[in-house]
């Protein structure tokens, strides 16, 4: 894919200085479009050989654009807070919000194709990693991001002038240095990982564009020409286009499924409950301060119908835990700065760090579970969803992150029971909303969104458990001990040896065998 | 001060039932005039000796209040990112926006008082950060947040004897390690370090509230019944309380300021320009690429009229860098996640790591300058802005940070030739807008904001430059200039020698001298 760029491709100063003004001008009017108008993020992706201009290019970029939608993402070593959290996790906290433009300085690229050209990983391995990147990059189109991937090519001769060059005009000589040199030498195996690795992320929504780097003239009025064209069209664009889905989802036959199946009659009486709860307490105390627990993390997400007993199940949970090793993270509205983003990243940012846990109180499931019963979202965003969170739990596995997550179900008259028992106690009152009253309304609706969701995204490493929750000792025992049980499980394997599975059933009948 | 927590307080478990559910309806209550009214940010610190309940109350709170509105934040090591901004950065990034609890396990105290008890600083080092954290703490309460701070005390016959109890019950045992006897041998020296450092920072707008931890009962209703009447008291209050300000400015006299001695005719034909620009470019070139630099970090701010050039300035400084090292944050209106925060969050969020660069397009200091001319803002909150900002570039100089803040100076016929031209020239339409037109209109206005600026922040180490900008080749030259030459003073003195010093002048003339 590099044979186009090898042209020798020139534009003349006139021809040059007769095109920039109208572009810029454009540029210009085509920010302010993105940015009061439809809030349309855009991710630029500049990288290639060294010397092919990509500094350059960013500061002509700043310089025919307004700086002020924009911002560079400069991406190296990465910190100890991002070294405990899933690689793409820097990447997530740095995405542009809606309306600017993101100029990434290296990117999710720069890693796998230094290790591979280092020998650190297969090809089988890299192959994972361009899998991986294409549905990344499918979710920041579908979410209504434009993506730009920009790699600047030279030959090696080209690479070995364009470097004399530089050295020679003692004005630039300064941005010449051995690494640069030393580079030189990695030319053809750079080549030709870079050569693989584009061609297997060369979607058709996110094509990489390959830019001769010789000249400068000619550089950058293509990067601008194309960045350009490419924000106005999608601009015009009058209706959201993103990838297809599957309209699949579960039907009962029987009238039968996994919440059905479900004993909420299961009950523990209080005094057996204060055993078995200090006793599943004290092991979880352990369990946090096992050592190898701190080259690990844990997640926890809950999520029940209303009054299903979230709460309190998660105050027995973190008793056990130190103050300073666990978050609780209810799960409200998106702030401005989180609509302004992907869907997934306000749980992203809450990842916990190594040997810390994580409680999220409701989840990245409200999209397939209030936002679609309620309409919040379309069709096909709840129904894309499913796969974007399978990715986003597979790599907190693949980084040795436990994920635990809980279904707590009630049945109506239980619900119902709690609802008028919460308007009796004061204390509790501020607990009922308009909003949880309306929720009844849609019971069935709700039963059908969480057979679904167990259904699609129970996974290998991240089941659901269900929770029968009618009785709330024997649901807040049958939390703790899950939870045990999969943290020493995880503990026994290895970090990092989750495997992208198929499906399965959720653990639904662990604790029904007592 | 710790006498009165030595008194052997204890409640019954009769009248702990009946306290507790009206207790807890009046927290909700609380939360939700909080969250839903004025919008209160709380910070809760808890604080003390080990044993004495500072976990356990953390629960209780959790059990008593609606956690979706209260984080408990945890101080462990810093990470490296926090490590390499100033040290406070890492309580900035933490702090509870607008409507939510913030606990605090953990806190601003914990170094100071760690570091002094093992003799890594001095009585006086302790006592300056005393009055750093009185400061801090000043400007929390200013911006309208309630500041809690629980110290829980033990004897040290009581804190052996909870240890005991704790480590004899099975529930509890694994809640004390040896870690925790440790702590019991250096009881006497933390009781002297922390009786010494709490005296200091007792504060009228920040009081402490020692509590005495023996007794479960008496400690969570005591920390309840405290925190229910602070809300109240500051959910009541009508009008906003902060520390008195002078409003005092300065005035001339003689028609004379340090505006009006500007020489606006400076210029600079562009011949040498082209030499000088390439060579300072040059010369900020190998700064930033100095050994030397790698532990310290470099923060420009750009303050001037409208059109006065800082665009362009901005970038002739950002190509002499590598794009990966460094970030223009072009200051706009905050967001939502900003204004939730105390006024100078934003800009703490943008402080950069070491070896790395933040230009600032506007800054801080739009409080006391549009927010002070428009009256965006109360007059108190400017005023004591003067004094808010010049502690946050203490705590940047005193961690290494170099900073250099430039004015840019046009006259006012040159700012209208200017804006006539933009509206002329199609591309740099976009760059007029409707508020740069009333802006003229406060023209004097303005120079006096400016000059009480220059007089009120231009500190020791932290001093304005004063630029003549009417021609760009010169204001340019200059500014790289100074920041070169800045720079190579700040790496030839040793990082963190920063002294908090007096104003002074304004480097208004090392140019003139050319």
């Amino acid at each position: 894919m590099f044979k186009s760029a090898e042209v020798g491709h020139r534009i003349s100063k006139s021809a040059y200085r007769e095109a920039v003004p109208g572009l810029r001008a454009a540029l210009l009017e085509a920010q302010v479009d993105l940015h009061e108008g439809k809030r349309i993020p855009v991710v630029l992706l500049i990288s290639g050989q060294d010397g092919a201009g990509k500094g350059e290019t960013i500061n002509v970029l700043y310089e025919w654009m307004d700086p002020r939608f924009l911002s560079t993402l400069a991406f190296s070593q990465p910190t100890d807070e991002e070294r405990e959290r899933p690689p793409m996790w820097r990447y997530w906290r740095s995405l542009p919000p809606k309306g600017r433009i993101g100029i990434l300085a290296g990117s999710w690229y720069s890693d796998p194709i230094r290790e591979r050209i280092e020998g650190l990983i297969s090809l089988n391995q890299l192959d994972a990693r361009a899998e991986q990147i294409n549905r990344f990059e499918a979710m920041l189109v579908n979410e209504g991001a434009v993506v730009l991937k920009f790699w600047f090519h030279l030959t090696k001769e080209g690479q070995a002038q364009r470097l004399k060059e530089l050295e020679s005009d003692p004005k630039t000589a300064w941005r010449v240095t051995q690494w640069n040199w030393d580079r030189l030498k990695t030319y053809d195996k750079l080549q030709e990982v870079a050569g693989h690795f584009l061609r297997l992320t060369n979607t058709a929504w996110a094509p990489w564009i390959v830019v001769e780097g010789t000249d400068d003239r000619y550089r950058s009025l293509t990067v601008g020409q194309i960045v350009l064209a490419a924000l106005k069209k999608k601009i015009a664009q009058t209706s959201p286009v993103a990838t297809p889905v599957a309209p699949i989802v579960r039907v009962d036959t029987d009238g039968r499924n996994v919440l059905s199946e479900l004993n909420l009659h299961h009950a523990l009486a209080d005094k057996p409950y204060k055993t078995e709860l200090a006793q599943w307490q004290g092991r979880l105390a352990e369990l946090v301060r096992d050592p190898r627990f701190q080259g690990r993390s844990l997640v926890c997400a809950f999520e029940g119908a209303d009054a299903a007993g979230k709460g309190g199940a998660i105050r027995r949970i973190v008793a056990a835990l130190d103050a300073r090793q666990y978050q609780v993270i209810p799960v409200a509205a998106p702030t401005e700065e989180e609509r302004a983003q992907p869907h997934l990243w306000r749980f992203w940012r809450h990842l916990p760090r190594k040997g810390r846990v994580a409680i999220f109180d409701r989840t990245w499931y409200g999209r397939v579970l209030v936002e679609r019963v309620e309409g919040f979202c379309s069709e096909n965003d709840w129904l894309r969803a499913y796969t974007e969170i399978n990715d986003f739990e597979h790599e907190m596995l693949a980084a040795g992150v436990i994920v635990v997550k809980f279904w707590l179900q009630i049945s109506q008259e239980e619900q119902l029971k709690r609802f008028k028992e919460r308007e009796q106690i004061a204390f509790k009152r501020f607990k009922i909303t308009e909003e949880d009253w309306r929720n009844r309304d849609k019971w069935d609706a709700y039963q059908q969104a969480i057979c679904d969701m167990v259904q699609r995204t129970s996974t290998g490493n991240a089941p659901w458990t269900l929770v029968e929750a009618n009785d709330k000792n024997y649901a807040r025992v049958k939390i703790l001990q899950t939870l045990c049980e999969r943290m020493e499980a995880a503990l026994a394997a290895a970090p990092g040896a989750a495997k992208k599975s198929g499906t399965q059933k959720p653990e639904k009948n662990k604790k029904n065998k007592r």
